[in-house]
């Protein structure tokens, strides 16, 4: 595996060099990009100057035989927290880059003026184009462009208008099996600092690339098998997401009384059951779309699926849970058609789901729009995509947008929109959206799991006992994952089934040669994690970043009537460890 | 002198109280602002929320015989920097609050729903009443109806539409000796604080009050006198400040090459002297304005003055020379009359003129309007009044504008824009800006004094060499002086004249009949800078705020080609004394 480095501010233009993984070999996915931004960019740089550098790792075991390995990880400095970033995403371009041999692929410096560049990477080496007739273009479009030009044995690494207008919520976009933009390294605003790098499309093409082979191949067939078994035994990854996506948490987040509702006003949606994951594959089923299907090759989850609207026109790939709340429940919304099209336009655009429906429901508040209006929404969202001023507002997320309209109720943290779990109801996840390196997010250690679905064992959710340690092993392990390319989906049946984490150890054993054992995949988490927070301490992120809005904690939450009750001494024990 | 509390979020309406100092006891002007926010506001709360507080003090010396006693310090958490703020401001008010015995008001809590308030402060007491009819009303609009309504014995204290808008760069302003609502706490968004509590104006009334007496009247006397005589003697305060206004810095900065240019592009702007202050002064009273004239009553420095327009008639205050460039060199714009328009609009949206000249520069960087457009810049700033899109986010100050609109070249500390004198120009000035707790702010220690006018000696403005020393002790007078109530120009006489040093510190010692040394006065100031930098702390503002951006160590300023040049760890030394 090499680095490839593509200095865009080079004197003369773009300047493509590649190099050995040297001090970063062994290193992949989240611990290779956090990694190297740290090693590399200065932590108080501007996240859109020269200094930032944007790092594309697929993961350690992508581009191999082993079941859901095609996550790859983007990292930088966030113009949206201002400390360390890495968001993640599916699609097929992480398997291509891997069999490519590119362990990451590393864009730094800055255009000296605005033209824009398109990049080309296949086995016969990488070519830098300028090509401003892209310029504007949605993903959709942009994709389409491609496959023109370059044909479809391809994948794309895009931006929307979003990440050319350098907006704070502008995702980076990953396409599907389908080649559509569907999948998207979603939050922190990884896509403003493609954006600012010049960089509209990496196009990939896996043309004549194989897969990468593992160094024991009979080990690592025995632990792949075992993988695989083992994800499709657990109910999780073998029944609840296959058959209704991410989205059978609707129901289960609103009976638990913590399915933030209204921006965070309310605890349940009274008709969240027509936007519930039940509903949507029903409705994909009838209409002629499909509610079980895959984001890359070698997903053995499929929690995906494709959503149609009535005429069975394909709309956009079936909106995740998250995706569901944000523009659905948290802005009062029970269309699911039109949270279909708030899907799609966020990934046409190349928005972050979460980030623009927290930040609708922050305009909402603010009377910009009345809750459950889903045109108004459509029409706002279609603002950020023109970067009229009110679009650019929105298009900067939740706490721009609070405090260019003057709210107070904002649910960010270090400027990161909160998911679809209030903390007041899932106490656990309040401990991972106030204290993780990354600003709010659920992914970051998913206390949801332990907390409602009692996977690897119970913590009650209402009380605050517990959550603290929780939150801290979740992270650890979710920042190793984060590293592997697997998919974070397959922790529901690593957690509760000893012999599929033994499998996993397995895979990367019998893929490099290693001896890892589950210390060291411990260890690993510990030390992502510990880079990740000191590049946050250096660029002048404190324990008093690690804290929910005020709200969380003087406003009670229907049903239950609660606050967050995690104290403030007590989430400052996270990472001690 | 008692503290009057007004609490706006009381049940039933709010709710009016007065105590003694108490604790407070000794302290007036930042030193007292300072020291309630530090005391009584959580320093991680919404600066908007009902946990902030607004705090207004008159200095220890204000509505005392005392020469130029009549300044008046505003304190909160700031929704600007997030950090600890005073902001204060001259006028009629300060005189008046502290004749009728007040040591400070304190509004409080927030009120439940969207009902404007007035209050009216007299010798018969203090009165609260919604009244919605001042909805949206300029201040020079209010300040009418407040006449009409309360007769002309009165001075005001007020926001425009900026701060019932809550933009971080909205004003709370101060009617002058005329009734006109020209002098402004400008800076740190106090307006945004003020206007969330629900208080669109405080009409402070003089009937019937009287002047406080000192404890010795004859040693308050006869320091009176020394320390009047010591400013008429001083060629700054005695002459170019009364003869020009604060403009006159105008060529004396841009011939030092630190005057910034064009978004802080270049160091000198090559038509400045179309807006000079001595074309201002000659401008003015070849029209029948006023070229010398003072802020408040007692004010024996006149620095002020009237600018009429072709036709002799009234368009606002003389613009201070900070307005003169925000408005005018920075945007390119050499045209006093636009100047006055903008510097007219600004007092009467509540706006702080730094904050929006370099917001417009930013805006000017990013596409928004031509550098040098006075008519757009016009129209942009009639924009924040009506709180458009495109005015919500200028009136939000430069930090989020250049967010919004992803410009890069921010002129920022913690937020607040940097005033009129580049750092790579007056290196001195760049450690006040970087490490002042207040954001960047040339006021908080003035080292331009040293480094260009040879006041209080001499360092080089071009080294990096006893910058650090400068500042620091600037900054710790200056917390002092702004403690008095005496206006911070004093400090150009008293830097250079030991016998106007021991006048002021007789006016305080006959007035209060106390027994200070220079040396108290040197601890109160660092007392002061040490409790703003503990609530910065604790509101999480670390060293890595206590840094100018990016651009002013990359790129040169012409004409002396530097950059700024003090280090990191330089800069982290000034508060340890």
């Amino acid at each position: 595996m090499k680095i490839l480095r593509i200095n865009m501010g080079a004197a003369g233009g773009p300047k493509v060099s590649e190099e050995p993984m040297g001090q970063y070999d062994g290193l992949g996915g989240r611990a290779l990009t956090s990694t190297i931004v740290a090693k590399e960019v200065p932590p108080l740089c501007h996240p859109l100057g020269e200094d930032n550098k944007l790092v594309i790792a697929p993961g350690l075991l992508s581009g191999t035989p082993a079941a859901i390995s095609g996550r790859v990880s983007v990292g930088c400095k966030s113009p949206l927290t201002g400390g360390i970033k890495e968001a993640n995403s599916g699609g097929q371009p992480s398997q291509v880059l891997a069999m490519l041999g590119y362990g990451a692929i590393v864009l730094e410096g800055k255009p000296k003026d605005n033209t824009l560049y398109k990049v080309f990477i296949s086995k016969d080496g990488v070519k830098v184009s300028p090509d401003n007739s892209l310029r504007m273009l949605g993903n959709y479009d942009l994709v389409e462009k491609m496959k023109k030009e370059y044909g479809d044995k391809i994948a794309c690494i895009s931006v929307g208008q979003a990440g050319e207008m350098k907006m704070s919520a502008a995702s980076v976009a990953f396409t599907d099996m389908e080649l559509r933009p569907t999948r998207h390294a979603g939050r922190g605003g990884v896509g403003a600092v493609m954006g600012a790098k010049g960089v509209k499309v990496i196009v990939v093409s896996d043309a004549g690339a194989e897969r990468r082979t593992p160094k024991n191949p009979e080990k690592f067939r025995e632990a792949n098998k075992k993988f695989t078994e083992g994800l499709k035994k657990h109910p999780v990854t073998g029944e609840g997401l296959p058959a209704y996506g991410t989205n059978v948490l609707t129901n289960v987040i609103n009976e638990a009384g913590a399915y933030p509702t209204k921006n965070f006003m309310w605890g349940r949606f009274d008709t969240c059951q027509k936007i519930s994951g039940e509903t949507q594959a029903q409705t994909e089923t009838a209409r002629g779309g499909l509610a079980t299907h895959g984001c890359h090759r070698g997903c053995v989850i499929q929690c995906s699926g494709i959503f149609v609207d009535k005429d069975g026109h394909y709309v956009t790939k079936q909106p995740e849970y998250e995706t569901v709340w944000a523009l659905g429940g948290n802005c009062c919304i029970d269309d699911l058609d039109v949270i279909a099209q708030l899907d799609r336009l966020c990934d046409d655009i190349g928005l972050d789901t979460i980030e623009m429906g927290a930040t609708i429901g922050v305009a909402m508040e603010a009377g910009l729009a009345k809750f459950g209006d889903g045109q108004a929404s459509i029409n706002l969202l279609k603002e950020v995509g023109k970067g009229t001023p009110i679009g650019r507002i929105l298009g900067n997320g939740a706490a721009v947008t609070g405090k260019v309209l003057g709210v107070e109720r904002v649910p960010v943290v270090k400027g990161q929109a909160l998911p679809a779990y209030d903390p007041r109801g899932i106490q656990g996840i309040g401990v991972t959206y106030a204290t993780s390196t990354q600003g709010a997010d659920h992914t970051a250690g998913y206390a949801v799991a332990t907390n409602i679905m009692k996977v690897g064992g119970y913590v009650d959710p209402l009380k605050p006992e517990g959550q603290v340690e929780l939150s801290r092993n979740l992270q650890i392990a979710t920042a190793a994952i984060d590293s592997t390319g697997m998919c974070l989906f397959i922790a529901f049946a690593v957690m509760d089934q000893p012999e599929t984490f033994q499998a996993l150890i397995d895979l990367l054993n019998g893929f490099y040669g290693w001896n890892l054992t589950a210390d060291d995949v411990t260890a690993l988490g510990k030390k992502i994690l510990k880079t990740e927070r000191e590049f946050n301490l250096q660029a002048g992120l404190t324990a008093k970043q690690d804290r929910l809005p005020d709200f969380f904690k003087k406003e009670a939450l229907s049903p239950h009537n609660l606050t967050f009750k995690v104290r403030d001494e007590e989430l400052d024990q996270v990472f001690n460890w």
